[in-house]
């Protein structure tokens, strides 16, 4: 499997058009690599039994692909190993920025990526899968961590997914109140939301005197 | 339907119970309501034609039932109002509570949630489930708010999921690094994360004068 060449926009498909408030998606690599980028926790959906299964699981990006990563017996790991040519599965990542009090919108940005995850067996492409997952998550502290070893390689498998049939999704601004309602006594507006950091916690066998990193006093 | 008894704990099912880090699984309902009380970001899967679909959506929570909305048009919905006895989804919820800096462990705690969403018809239900929605969001705010009228509860649509096939997963504390990786001079720890809310942005059209409500200010 090589890399494919980064299109200037996805091509849309009948499961990426969304059925509502069209005007919100978007199909360029600027957009749907943006909101990527600015988050690590993705949910997982695949099908197991006929049944829909969602999972909570980091992610990363190299270029045009995602990875995702778990134990080696975790179930939709075990489930792309075993499956040929992979699993189908959908990955959305989703972040919300503010709550929009006309009635209950929000304003969000969202990824949606449909397609065939497959079990990454190469090292190379592992080891650098992972380097990516941990800089997704903290930029800098891959190189700041030992490399997993053998036996750590052994136990986490990890999960490819090119970006190919993709889809991002946002709403931006105030409340879309109707002209009869802006004078009812409810207040209207907008709560922004994001993500805050508190101060690093070190672990309680950390080397004395050892100092917090700048890759997350600056985060 | 009528909402059943509350069980102390769910029982576990095939589903529910994970096949690693098991400890860390969790069936009783104080545990699963915590996690679910404290979000409103849910993420359903579907599967639809046979592969998986996972969206973002609000959900809130009466007793032992939860309650996501949408467009009637929206894929979910228009799904469930489409097949007998209802729509097979998975329901998670999760909220990061600190990146662990052993190499790219996260505290977090989640819901999953299985079983048959059903669209709700009965127009005094839907009316609850649409105040408890808005509610789980920003408390308070339902009394706030003019009550949908028939033309937008029309347009609105609501599915139910009874709380009955559930798991909560939830990982605390520091890292757990090998005894001889403890000297190593890379830092060690945890890095907070939580939600943070801005300043209330008022609506353009706000009528001047008026003041932010309470239940914004004290979140």
């Amino acid at each position: 499997m090589s890399v494919q060449h980064a299109p200037a926009a996805y091509t849309p498909t009948d499961r990426t058009v969304p059925t509502r408030a069209r005007e919100r998606a978007a199909y360029d690599r600027e957009t749907v690599h943006s909101i990527l980028d600015a988050g690590y926790l993705c949910h997982l959906g695949f099908v197991r039994d006929g049944a829909p299964v969602v999972l909570p699981t980091l992610y990363g990006r190299v270029g045009e692909r995602l990875y995702v990563h778990g134990s080696s017996g975790s179930r939709p790991l075990r489930e792309a190993g075993r499956q040929d040519p992979g699993l189908a599965v959908c990955l959305t990542v989703t972040h919300v920025d503010g709550l929009v009090l006309a009635r209950s919108a929000f304003n969000y940005r969202s990824v949606v990526v449909h397609g065939i995850a497959h079990q990454v067996t190469d090292p190379e492409e592992k080891r650098s899968a992972l380097d990516a997952l941990v800089d997704h998550v903290v930029p800098g502290r891959a190189a700041d961590s030992r490399p997993a070893n053998a036996k750590e390689l052994a136990a986490t498998a990890v999960l490819s997914l090119d970006l190919n049939e993709v889809s991002a999704k946002a709403r931006t601004g105030g409340p879309n109140d109707d002209p009869e309602d802006q004078d009812l006594p409810y207040w209207s507006g907008v709560l922004p939301v994001a993500r805050a950091y508190g101060a690093p916690v070190p672990a309680q066998d950390l080397t004395p005197g050892m100092t917090v990193p700048e890759y997350l006093t600056s985060l």
